[in-house]
Protein backbone atom coordinates (compact mmCIF):
# COMPACT_ATOMS: atom_id res chain seq x y z
CA UNK A 1 0.00 0.00 0.00
CA UNK A 2 1.44 3.70 -0.77
CA UNK A 3 -0.52 6.16 1.07
CA UNK A 4 0.55 10.29 0.65
CA UNK A 5 -1.23 12.83 3.00
CA UNK A 6 -1.10 16.57 1.08
CA UNK A 7 -1.54 19.40 3.22
CA UNK A 8 -4.00 22.20 1.95
CA UNK A 9 -3.08 24.95 4.58
CA UNK A 10 -5.90 27.35 3.02
CA UNK A 11 -8.26 24.55 1.63
CA UNK A 12 -11.56 25.39 1.83
CA UNK A 13 -13.53 23.04 4.34
CA UNK A 14 -16.89 25.31 3.33
CA UNK A 15 -19.19 22.27 1.61
CA UNK A 16 -20.25 24.80 -0.90
CA UNK A 17 -16.92 26.22 -2.43
CA UNK A 18 -17.29 27.38 -5.49
CA UNK A 19 -16.48 24.53 -8.24
CA UNK A 20 -15.55 27.15 -10.61
CA UNK A 21 -13.07 28.96 -8.55
CA UNK A 22 -10.58 25.73 -7.05
CA UNK A 23 -7.30 28.02 -7.30
CA UNK A 24 -8.83 30.99 -5.60
CA UNK A 25 -12.01 30.69 -3.21
CA UNK A 26 -11.27 27.59 -2.53
CA UNK A 27 -8.28 28.09 -1.10
CA UNK A 28 -5.76 26.15 -3.99
CA UNK A 29 -8.22 23.34 -3.38
CA UNK A 30 -6.52 22.59 -7.37
CA UNK A 31 -3.21 21.72 -5.50
CA UNK A 32 -5.09 18.54 -3.34
CA UNK A 33 -7.00 17.55 -6.23
CA UNK A 34 -3.99 17.41 -8.98
CA UNK A 35 -1.97 15.74 -5.87
CA UNK A 36 -4.91 13.51 -5.60
CA UNK A 37 -4.40 12.08 -9.37
CA UNK A 38 -1.19 11.97 -9.71
CA UNK A 39 -1.78 9.61 -6.76
CA UNK A 40 -4.61 7.75 -8.02
CA UNK A 41 -4.77 7.67 -11.77
CA UNK A 42 -2.95 5.30 -14.15
CA UNK A 43 -3.13 5.94 -18.04
CA UNK A 44 -5.77 3.52 -17.91
CA UNK A 45 -7.62 2.85 -14.51
CA UNK A 46 -6.95 3.67 -10.74
CA UNK A 47 -3.85 2.83 -8.81
CA UNK A 48 -5.73 0.41 -6.18
CA UNK A 49 -3.22 0.17 -3.84
CA UNK A 50 -2.77 3.58 -3.13
CA UNK A 51 -4.80 5.88 -0.56
CA UNK A 52 -4.93 9.38 -0.57
CA UNK A 53 -5.39 11.72 2.35
CA UNK A 54 -6.23 15.28 1.83
CA UNK A 55 -5.81 17.52 5.21
CA UNK A 56 -8.16 20.62 4.72
CA UNK A 57 -6.92 23.66 7.13
CA UNK A 58 -8.93 26.38 5.27
CA UNK A 59 -11.97 28.08 6.70
CA UNK A 60 -14.56 28.05 7.53
CA UNK A 61 -14.44 25.23 9.86
CA UNK A 62 -11.29 23.16 9.99
CA UNK A 63 -9.80 20.84 10.69
CA UNK A 64 -10.75 18.39 7.79
CA UNK A 65 -9.71 14.92 6.22
CA UNK A 66 -10.91 13.96 3.59
CA UNK A 67 -9.52 10.55 2.29
CA UNK A 68 -9.77 8.48 -0.93
CA UNK A 69 -8.93 5.07 -0.69
CA UNK A 70 -8.21 3.88 -4.21
CA UNK A 71 -9.51 0.24 -4.36
CA UNK A 72 -12.96 1.37 -3.02
CA UNK A 73 -13.46 4.37 -5.48
CA UNK A 74 -16.27 4.47 -7.92
CA UNK A 75 -16.77 8.04 -9.54
CA UNK A 76 -12.85 9.04 -9.12
CA UNK A 77 -12.41 11.49 -12.48
CA UNK A 78 -9.41 12.78 -14.22
CA UNK A 79 -11.29 15.75 -14.74
CA UNK A 80 -10.42 17.97 -11.27
CA UNK A 81 -14.14 19.58 -11.09
CA UNK A 82 -15.85 16.31 -10.71
CA UNK A 83 -13.48 15.02 -8.08
CA UNK A 84 -13.70 18.76 -6.46
CA UNK A 85 -17.74 17.62 -5.95
CA UNK A 86 -16.91 14.77 -4.22
CA UNK A 87 -14.39 16.76 -1.57
CA UNK A 88 -17.27 18.88 -1.05
CA UNK A 89 -19.79 15.99 0.00
CA UNK A 90 -17.04 14.85 2.12
CA UNK A 91 -17.26 18.21 3.97
CA UNK A 92 -21.10 18.15 4.05
CA UNK A 93 -20.76 16.50 7.69
CA UNK A 94 -18.81 18.05 10.23
CA UNK A 95 -18.37 14.60 12.40
CA UNK A 96 -15.18 13.58 14.38
CA UNK A 97 -16.01 10.14 13.50
CA UNK A 98 -15.62 9.19 9.98
CA UNK A 99 -17.83 8.78 7.68
CA UNK A 100 -18.04 7.58 3.62
CA UNK A 101 -19.98 9.75 1.68
CA UNK A 102 -19.21 8.67 -1.88
CA UNK A 103 -17.66 4.85 -2.34
CA UNK A 104 -13.79 5.22 -1.10
CA UNK A 105 -14.41 9.04 -0.50
CA UNK A 106 -14.39 9.78 3.74
CA UNK A 107 -14.98 13.04 5.30
CA UNK A 108 -13.97 13.98 9.14
CA UNK A 109 -13.10 16.32 11.03
CA UNK A 110 -9.78 15.08 12.16
CA UNK A 111 -6.47 17.55 12.02
CA UNK A 112 -2.95 17.32 10.47
CA UNK A 113 -1.35 15.46 13.89
CA UNK A 114 -4.49 12.74 14.13
CA UNK A 115 -4.32 12.18 10.51
CA UNK A 116 -0.70 10.95 10.40
CA UNK A 117 -1.76 8.66 12.79
CA UNK A 118 -4.89 7.10 10.56
CA UNK A 119 -2.41 6.81 7.59
CA UNK A 120 1.02 5.88 9.15
CA UNK A 121 2.75 3.68 10.19
CA UNK A 122 6.04 5.04 8.76
CA UNK A 123 6.37 8.36 7.45
CA UNK A 124 8.56 9.81 4.52
CA UNK A 125 8.34 14.41 4.33
CA UNK A 126 8.98 15.10 0.83
CA UNK A 127 11.07 18.12 0.58
CA UNK A 128 13.35 20.53 -1.05
CA UNK A 129 17.20 19.33 0.32
CA UNK A 130 16.23 15.70 1.82
CA UNK A 131 18.04 12.61 1.01
CA UNK A 132 17.93 12.07 -2.66
CA UNK A 133 15.05 9.03 -3.36
CA UNK A 134 16.80 7.65 -5.74
CA UNK A 135 19.62 6.50 -3.26
CA UNK A 136 17.02 6.20 -0.37
CA UNK A 137 15.88 3.28 1.64
CA UNK A 138 12.26 3.84 2.11
CA UNK A 139 10.40 2.32 4.56
CA UNK A 140 7.64 -0.71 3.75
CA UNK A 141 3.89 1.32 3.42
CA UNK A 142 4.97 4.32 4.46
CA UNK A 143 2.93 7.42 4.26
CA UNK A 144 4.28 10.24 1.86
CA UNK A 145 3.86 13.64 3.61
CA UNK A 146 3.28 16.77 0.69
CA UNK A 147 2.19 20.28 1.62
CA UNK A 148 0.66 22.37 -0.91
CA UNK A 149 2.30 25.96 -2.19
CA UNK A 150 3.24 27.11 1.62
CA UNK A 151 6.02 24.50 3.28
CA UNK A 152 5.05 23.15 6.57
CA UNK A 153 4.68 25.12 9.55
CA UNK A 154 7.36 24.19 12.18
CA UNK A 155 4.54 22.93 14.17
CA UNK A 156 3.65 20.21 11.32
CA UNK A 157 7.50 19.23 10.75
CA UNK A 158 7.96 18.93 14.45
CA UNK A 159 5.22 15.83 14.17
CA UNK A 160 6.77 14.56 11.64
CA UNK A 161 10.00 14.24 13.30
CA UNK A 162 8.17 12.74 16.17
CA UNK A 163 7.47 10.03 14.03
CA UNK A 164 11.26 9.35 12.73
CA UNK A 165 9.91 10.48 9.05
CA UNK A 166 12.78 10.48 6.73
CA UNK A 167 13.49 13.26 4.81
CA UNK A 168 13.68 12.78 1.47
CA UNK A 169 14.33 15.15 -1.93
CA UNK A 170 13.31 14.46 -5.51
CA UNK A 171 16.39 16.36 -7.08
CA UNK A 172 17.47 19.62 -7.88
CA UNK A 173 14.33 21.75 -9.36
CA UNK A 174 11.28 22.60 -6.10
CA UNK A 175 8.47 20.86 -7.93
CA UNK A 176 5.00 21.32 -7.84
CA UNK A 177 3.04 18.90 -5.48
CA UNK A 178 1.60 16.72 -8.09
CA UNK A 179 4.64 16.16 -10.00
CA UNK A 180 6.47 15.16 -6.78
CA UNK A 181 4.48 12.46 -6.60
CA UNK A 182 4.74 11.54 -10.02
CA UNK A 183 8.12 10.98 -9.05
CA UNK A 184 7.36 8.88 -6.06
CA UNK A 185 5.28 6.44 -7.58
CA UNK A 186 8.13 6.20 -10.43
CA UNK A 187 10.53 5.18 -7.96
CA UNK A 188 8.57 2.90 -6.21
CA UNK A 189 7.10 1.28 -9.69
CA UNK A 190 10.78 0.85 -10.81
CA UNK A 191 11.49 -0.95 -6.98
CA UNK A 192 8.23 -2.95 -7.63
CA UNK A 193 7.13 -2.18 -4.10
CA UNK B 1 16.24 24.19 -24.91
CA UNK B 2 13.81 21.70 -24.01
CA UNK B 3 10.89 21.15 -26.49
CA UNK B 4 7.98 19.05 -26.20
CA UNK B 5 5.17 18.39 -28.80
CA UNK B 6 2.00 16.86 -27.89
CA UNK B 7 -0.32 15.30 -30.28
CA UNK B 8 -3.84 16.08 -29.47
CA UNK B 9 -6.09 13.27 -32.23
CA UNK B 10 -9.52 14.56 -31.26
CA UNK B 11 -8.32 17.86 -29.93
CA UNK B 12 -10.89 20.59 -30.29
CA UNK B 13 -9.91 23.23 -33.40
CA UNK B 14 -12.47 25.00 -33.00
CA UNK B 15 -11.73 28.51 -31.40
CA UNK B 16 -14.92 28.89 -29.78
CA UNK B 17 -14.86 25.30 -28.02
CA UNK B 18 -16.53 24.94 -24.28
CA UNK B 19 -13.91 26.11 -21.20
CA UNK B 20 -16.22 24.06 -18.83
CA UNK B 21 -16.02 20.59 -20.97
CA UNK B 22 -12.59 20.22 -21.56
CA UNK B 23 -12.22 16.46 -21.27
CA UNK B 24 -15.05 15.84 -23.27
CA UNK B 25 -16.39 18.39 -26.24
CA UNK B 26 -12.72 19.75 -26.24
CA UNK B 27 -11.65 16.55 -27.47
CA UNK B 28 -9.45 15.35 -24.22
CA UNK B 29 -8.08 19.36 -24.48
CA UNK B 30 -7.46 19.10 -20.31
CA UNK B 31 -4.85 16.20 -21.76
CA UNK B 32 -2.34 18.70 -23.71
CA UNK B 33 -3.15 21.46 -21.82
CA UNK B 34 -1.60 19.33 -18.15
CA UNK B 35 0.70 18.32 -20.33
CA UNK B 36 1.87 21.96 -21.29
CA UNK B 37 1.17 22.82 -17.33
CA UNK B 38 3.80 19.68 -16.57
CA UNK B 39 6.55 20.97 -19.52
CA UNK B 40 6.20 24.63 -18.19
CA UNK B 41 5.25 25.41 -14.77
CA UNK B 42 8.06 25.16 -11.55
CA UNK B 43 6.97 25.20 -7.98
CA UNK B 44 7.35 29.17 -8.24
CA UNK B 45 7.34 30.68 -12.15
CA UNK B 46 8.09 28.78 -15.22
CA UNK B 47 10.68 27.19 -16.80
CA UNK B 48 11.97 29.49 -19.69
CA UNK B 49 13.87 27.67 -21.45
CA UNK B 50 10.84 25.17 -22.66
CA UNK B 51 9.21 25.13 -25.86
CA UNK B 52 5.74 23.18 -26.02
CA UNK B 53 3.83 22.03 -29.26
CA UNK B 54 0.26 21.18 -29.32
CA UNK B 55 -0.33 19.55 -32.23
CA UNK B 56 -4.52 19.59 -32.58
CA UNK B 57 -5.59 17.35 -34.95
CA UNK B 58 -9.81 16.80 -33.92
CA UNK B 59 -12.65 18.89 -36.08
CA UNK B 60 -13.60 21.18 -37.38
CA UNK B 61 -10.61 22.61 -39.35
CA UNK B 62 -7.36 20.69 -38.31
CA UNK B 63 -4.49 20.22 -38.10
CA UNK B 64 -3.70 23.28 -35.99
CA UNK B 65 -0.21 23.71 -34.18
CA UNK B 66 -0.67 26.04 -30.98
CA UNK B 67 3.02 26.71 -29.88
CA UNK B 68 4.24 28.13 -26.23
CA UNK B 69 7.81 29.69 -26.10
CA UNK B 70 8.46 29.65 -22.17
CA UNK B 71 10.52 32.55 -22.33
CA UNK B 72 8.09 34.82 -23.84
CA UNK B 73 5.34 33.60 -21.72
CA UNK B 74 2.95 36.25 -19.53
CA UNK B 75 -0.52 35.12 -19.03
CA UNK B 76 0.46 31.32 -18.45
CA UNK B 77 -1.23 30.21 -15.54
CA UNK B 78 -1.17 26.83 -13.30
CA UNK B 79 -4.58 26.74 -13.76
CA UNK B 80 -5.68 25.27 -17.40
CA UNK B 81 -9.34 26.73 -17.85
CA UNK B 82 -7.29 30.00 -18.14
CA UNK B 83 -4.68 28.69 -20.22
CA UNK B 84 -7.40 27.05 -22.67
CA UNK B 85 -8.48 30.27 -23.12
CA UNK B 86 -5.07 31.24 -24.78
CA UNK B 87 -5.28 28.39 -26.94
CA UNK B 88 -8.81 29.43 -27.97
CA UNK B 89 -7.11 32.74 -29.26
CA UNK B 90 -4.57 30.92 -31.06
CA UNK B 91 -6.95 29.19 -32.89
CA UNK B 92 -9.11 32.21 -34.35
CA UNK B 93 -6.89 32.53 -37.48
CA UNK B 94 -6.70 29.72 -39.47
CA UNK B 95 -3.41 31.19 -41.74
CA UNK B 96 -0.47 28.58 -42.61
CA UNK B 97 2.10 31.89 -41.10
CA UNK B 98 2.43 31.38 -37.85
CA UNK B 99 0.94 34.39 -35.94
CA UNK B 100 1.50 35.19 -31.31
CA UNK B 101 -1.65 35.58 -30.52
CA UNK B 102 -0.49 36.53 -26.83
CA UNK B 103 2.99 37.05 -25.55
CA UNK B 104 4.71 33.67 -25.87
CA UNK B 105 1.87 32.13 -27.58
CA UNK B 106 1.34 31.09 -31.66
CA UNK B 107 -1.35 29.65 -33.52
CA UNK B 108 -0.67 28.34 -36.98
CA UNK B 109 -2.25 25.95 -39.65
CA UNK B 110 0.54 22.99 -39.27
CA UNK B 111 0.45 19.65 -39.26
CA UNK B 112 2.06 17.05 -37.50
CA UNK B 113 4.75 16.37 -40.03
CA UNK B 114 5.64 20.56 -40.23
CA UNK B 115 5.58 20.11 -36.49
CA UNK B 116 8.01 17.92 -36.15
CA UNK B 117 10.55 20.49 -38.69
CA UNK B 118 9.41 23.47 -36.97
CA UNK B 119 10.53 21.97 -33.53
CA UNK B 120 13.77 19.38 -33.92
CA UNK B 121 16.01 19.22 -34.67
CA UNK B 122 16.39 15.79 -32.65
CA UNK B 123 13.74 13.67 -31.73
CA UNK B 124 12.83 11.33 -28.52
CA UNK B 125 9.63 9.32 -28.77
CA UNK B 126 8.32 8.56 -25.50
CA UNK B 127 6.68 5.28 -25.26
CA UNK B 128 6.23 1.82 -23.80
CA UNK B 129 8.68 -0.24 -24.00
CA UNK B 130 11.60 2.13 -25.01
CA UNK B 131 15.14 2.23 -23.99
CA UNK B 132 14.63 3.37 -20.39
CA UNK B 133 15.34 7.06 -19.74
CA UNK B 134 17.88 6.36 -17.04
CA UNK B 135 19.93 4.66 -18.79
CA UNK B 136 19.74 6.80 -22.59
CA UNK B 137 21.98 8.86 -24.18
CA UNK B 138 19.89 11.82 -25.24
CA UNK B 139 20.48 14.18 -27.71
CA UNK B 140 20.87 17.97 -27.21
CA UNK B 141 18.06 20.26 -27.78
CA UNK B 142 15.54 17.15 -28.38
CA UNK B 143 12.16 17.03 -29.01
CA UNK B 144 9.97 14.73 -26.59
CA UNK B 145 7.02 13.46 -28.53
CA UNK B 146 4.10 12.20 -27.21
CA UNK B 147 0.84 11.49 -27.55
CA UNK B 148 -2.72 11.79 -26.06
CA UNK B 149 -4.88 8.45 -24.79
CA UNK B 150 -4.86 7.52 -27.69
CA UNK B 151 -1.56 5.76 -29.31
CA UNK B 152 0.30 7.86 -32.39
CA UNK B 153 -0.63 6.45 -35.54
CA UNK B 154 1.31 4.40 -37.80
CA UNK B 155 1.86 7.38 -40.44
CA UNK B 156 2.91 9.50 -37.25
CA UNK B 157 5.04 6.62 -35.82
CA UNK B 158 7.05 6.45 -39.58
CA UNK B 159 7.44 10.27 -39.77
CA UNK B 160 9.38 9.77 -36.31
CA UNK B 161 11.31 6.75 -37.77
CA UNK B 162 12.22 8.82 -40.73
CA UNK B 163 13.74 11.53 -38.60
CA UNK B 164 15.53 8.87 -36.03
CA UNK B 165 13.67 9.18 -33.10
CA UNK B 166 14.86 7.62 -30.47
CA UNK B 167 12.26 5.56 -28.69
CA UNK B 168 12.36 5.70 -24.67
CA UNK B 169 10.63 4.55 -21.89
CA UNK B 170 10.40 6.10 -18.37
CA UNK B 171 9.36 2.84 -16.37
CA UNK B 172 7.18 -0.20 -15.87
CA UNK B 173 3.50 1.61 -15.79
CA UNK B 174 1.74 3.21 -18.20
CA UNK B 175 1.92 6.78 -17.22
CA UNK B 176 -0.66 9.67 -17.97
CA UNK B 177 0.96 12.53 -20.89
CA UNK B 178 1.76 15.04 -17.93
CA UNK B 179 3.41 12.63 -15.50
CA UNK B 180 5.41 11.59 -18.69
CA UNK B 181 6.55 14.77 -19.01
CA UNK B 182 7.50 15.48 -15.04
CA UNK B 183 9.02 12.45 -15.29
CA UNK B 184 12.01 13.76 -18.52
CA UNK B 185 12.11 16.86 -16.78
CA UNK B 186 13.74 15.29 -13.60
CA UNK B 187 15.84 13.04 -15.33
CA UNK B 188 17.25 15.93 -17.15
CA UNK B 189 17.35 18.21 -14.03
CA UNK B 190 19.47 15.74 -12.36
CA UNK B 191 21.68 15.36 -15.24
CA UNK B 192 21.90 19.39 -15.61
CA UNK B 193 21.30 19.66 -19.15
Amino acid sequence: MRRFLIVGHRASTDPEFSLDDLAGGAGRMDILLNAANAALHLAHGLRRDVEVGLSLLGPPDPPRLVRFEGFRLRNFQPDIRSNAALVRLALKDASRVERETSPGVFGSKTGFEEALDRLGPAFVYLREGGKDIRDAILPADATFVLSDSQDLTAAEERCLVARGALATGLGPMPLHTDHAITLVHNELDRRNV
